[in-house]
């Protein structure tokens, strides 16, 4: 009898490392995985089915962890599997977009056996220099934890720390998973505790002590406003903001990164403000204000218009996900939620000072005499086309950037990559987004807004959506090449030229039927409304693909003015 | 007058950083650079043309590292320019692949200006957290020399100590080109003279006394034999190699990884070693030769059939880039180009004793009555329609394995990626050596083999060859996935399955015309033969592609036995 033997023999309920691994991604929310089979991770995908779990082959690696951004923004938390090696390392600018995001997604990599790392083997899908832990290495600086799973002893403490650690830090979390630790014996009697996923409670004096200051100078303002921003929706705050919306009827507005963390149809929604491109009125509004409540920001470059907030600190509260700070005074470890459960509760409505929203901000559809569609008339259009809970991903280009100037229905969930801004990654993230939908047996549409440069680098993800049969609206900007780099650097320059698609053709070529994936060239806006009118269309019982042709030189407002302060930062001499 | 232009005024003769940069990439050989153009690295791009080189801008990151790659291998050196962070991070599976396999490629990324890295600003592609260093952090350790272009006074001797290193050591190196950098000033005047990129030369006393011990112990051998390995390729000791056979005459062999180093068509060719799934006679050749001069040896278990040499160190004298070994005596940084020229001029051939190869070596195409097209038929029979000097590239997978059988023109020149290994490497790759080809002018066809799950990944890049006239003949071998990984693992799990596309109309799709493309599908030997003896065809005057449709459970030879290895090692417990 082997020491392992004994070990194993000593457990209450046995089971394998995989099975306790996946069990309990299924207890925390992960219904699909993503990722790319690998010799060094297949034995442990045999286990996926077993747990309840299906496993989505993505087409590459990137578009794998692009899918699983998606689908965790959507379904809470994801999981992706790769191997080593070539494997992850396709993967990391994926992963590395989720930890700047604040996305949690748990990359599972298949790795070489404890006993070939040990002796240091000459395997491929290595540097041929014996060390296994130069990619783990990479990883850890995109990962808010990581563990290497060598030690059966080990491994089971280690999954349940780990997988709370990606829950509660709301970021990317790392295994590394040795091809012969697959199948070893873990205690399975652990499963039927759950993970405990409570994130830590603010100590209850200092927060107390928070609470009086923040209703202090609440009560004091003689304008207040609320703005939300990205890290309220990712460190799922938004229950407490919605509380305090409907108790305080305090305007609130978001942020690029913001948006779709209110309801924009309530009639204290105000609009989007990112600085100088903001609407007129928006910009009078939140900075004319005495007292910003501001939620979950993350002020980076293109979230602020290129830091263009013309506010003060002195009559701004920061409700940030590991601070609070009221005007200079900072108050770590003094997380939002719990401080604004309790200025919910507590906050005194008769002495609030609130002046309500002007309501002009109506979007209308301007007129467009030309037929063109252009970026100003599509996205206050597109408006009056979203419905109730839509699921709506925009791409890092001209949408990210135009879907400020559209009205979301309630419920709208909003995907974007305001930060990271990687190129591609909407594409792979609708395939999760829809992915997660039907994942929760929801009744919500998935759009997509991806221009034509960006959908050329993961064209290819398109094949998993038609595989899995999900029903996304996509509408390819066709607008020849790279047109947020044109406004950057080089409007003319042959290298924002991109190659000549037929785009719409590749629904076909990657499998697409007539009876699931419909197709769609639009060039004009007496069709594009046409088209937005079409009752099938609407109902989106199919793969929907659309080919909208918009001018080459044209972007919405908003880019044009962060692409100039970008230009100009990236030239600043001194 | 500020303390840069002062400095300014005491150059010589003043470029800006990027024409510098350009200039000398230029002088050592590059002639197009490959690249996506984001906001951090588009005033660069501007520089491109003006120094004699062609941007071939691709259709994403990771594929334009496999292409720059594949151009380096056939040009001797590429070039690869990213943007900050969401780029260089989506590169970087193809330049560690380009470290592990001894590939020189030059890595320039365009990031934030030193003053936005100064203050720390939240930036787009960033983290978020202020760290400027974290990427190029992870690019060093697959990296054998990275510059962080910083300081104006010092940026013309970095790039050229970085260039040198990229070359001798042939490796990838890295630069950091902040955007404030660009356009600085530095001494132009150096560009006159170019840089040395001649090797260190060993002392000259211990390379003799070692080449005294080589020479002693091949005179006494009875049976010696020559076993050519990919380093041999890559540290460009071919001269020396084939000097060597000329005037010796031994028999000669190749690793999977040396083959194309040597005249296959050359009387004392005797094959590929590939330890225990070598051909018999191959096996009996070299494991029962008393002295087998290694050269270059890269031993990984796909080059070596899962570490399957059955020789033995007693009876091997090993040729490295960086040390001499014979037996077990090991002289370090005696390099084997010096080492090899020596014992070329001084061996005495009458004390020679060769044994020559019997020649039952000719490969015959075996017949296939069913029709059906299979591993054991299509790879010899591809010997045939190779000719002189064709550049020949092979996918991880069947291809890597089936390639044995083929036995190569002279002039060849292969390119595969047997220790690293990424799948969909060969797509990229091919578009860079076709490029190459193109930019020296030979008239030389390039030649891939891929396999359709590995095409899925980077097919893309098809696009890209489409769009700058590329003639490759591409044969897709259509075998339903993952076909190396059923052999390791799940032959009939859903997780090797791919998605159905119709693939040879991705060639319209992405824009090519009857005029500068063609589409082919065979199923059967017939319908094979015909194609191969197609004049049209065998021209390659414009882009061909072929669907070849070959058994879903039907693999060479050398890929079961090495994935039964591969297998093996990957459940080992103890």
């Amino acid at each position: 009898m082997s020491s392992s033997d004994i070990r194993t023999g000593s457990l209450e309920k046995p089971v394998d490392v995989a099975e306790y691994l996946f069990t309990r991604l299924h207890q925390i929310g992960v219904r699909s995985v993503h990722g790319v089979p690998g010799d060094y991770n297949l034995v442990s995908l045999d286990y996926i089915p077993e747990c309840g779990l299906d496993w989505v082959g993505s087409v590459n690696e990137l578009n794998a962890a692009y899918a699983a951004d998606g689908y965790a923004r959507v379904k809470g938390i994801a999981a992706l599997i790769t191997t080593f090696g070539v494997g992850e390392l396709s993967a990391l600018n994926g992963v590395a977009g989720a930890y700047a995001e604040h996305v949690p997604v748990v990359h599972i990599v298949g790795c070489p056996s404890t006993i070939s790392q040990r002796s240091g083997m000459l395997l491929h899908h290595t540097l041929g220099n014996g060390d296994f832990n130069v990619f783990s290495n990479m990883s850890k600086e995109i990962s808010c934890a990581l563990a290497r799973l060598n030690d059966p002893n080990e491994i089971a403490a280690q999954i349940d720390h780990t997988l709370r650690e990606c829950w509660i830090r709301s970021r990317p979390v790392y295994f590394m998973l040795p091809t012969d630790m697959v199948q070893k014996k873990v205690e399975g009697a652990r499963l039927a505790t759950p993970i405990d996923l409570e994130e830590p409670k603010n100590e209850a004096e200092r927060e107390d002590y928070v609470v009086d200051v923040v209703l202090k100078y609440l009560h004091e303002a003689k304008d207040p406003v609320i703005l939300v921003d990205a890290c309220a929706i990712r460190h799922r705050a938004l229950e407490e903001v919605h509380a305090l919306i409907e108790k305080t009827k305090m305007p609130v507005f978001v942020t690029p990164m913001g948006k779709g963390a209110v309801n924009e149809e309530h009639e204290t929604y105000g609009g989007v403000y990112a600085g100088a491109s903001s609407d007129p009125d928006v910009i009078k509004r939140v900075e004319g204000s005495d007292l910003i409540l501001s939620i979950g920001a993350l002020k980076s470059d293109f979230n602020t218009s290129g830091f263009s907030y013309r506010t003060s600190q002195l009559r701004t509260i920061d409700f940030h996900s590991y601070m609070t700070v009221v005007r200079y005074s900072q108050y770590p470890d003094v997380t939002m939620r719990g401080v604004l459960k309790k200025v919910v509760e507590r906050v005194d409505t008769s002495k609030l000072n609130v002046q309500p929203i002007a309501h002009k901000q109506v979007i209308e559809t301007p007129s467009e005499a030309s037929g063109v569609i252009t970026q100003a008339w599509f996205w206050p259009r597109i408006s009056k086309f979203l419905q109730n809970s839509d699921v709506i991903i925009t791409e890092t280009g001209t949408s990210n950037f135009g879907i400020w100037e559209t009205r979301f229905p309630p419920n709208a969930t909003a995907l974007s990559q305001v930060l990271w801004g990687s190129i591609g990654w909407s594409v792979g993230a609708a395939q999760g987004a829809a992915l997660a939908v039907k994942d929760m047996k929801a009744k919500r549409r998935t759009i997509l807004f991806v221009g034509d440069g960006s959908f050329q680098l993961t064209a290819q993800e398109l094949s998993t959506m038609i595989r899995l049969g999900l029903k996304p609206i996509i509408f390819l900007i066709c607008n020849e090449g790279f047109t947020i780099e044109r406004f950057i650097h080089g409007m003319d320059a042959t290298y924002n030229d991109i190659a000549e698609w037929k785009f719409k053709e590749l629904v076909t070529v990657f499998g697409g039927t007539d009876e699931r994936t419909a197709k769609h060239e639009v060039k004009t806006v007496d069709e594009l409304n046409t088209l937005l009118a079409d009752k099938e269309f609407i109902a989106a019982q199919k793969l929907q693909f659309v080919m909208l042709h918009m001018p080459k030189d044209d972007a919405p407002r908003g880019l044009v003015m962060t692409a100039e302060a970008s230009a100009k930062t990236n030239s600043k001499t001194e």
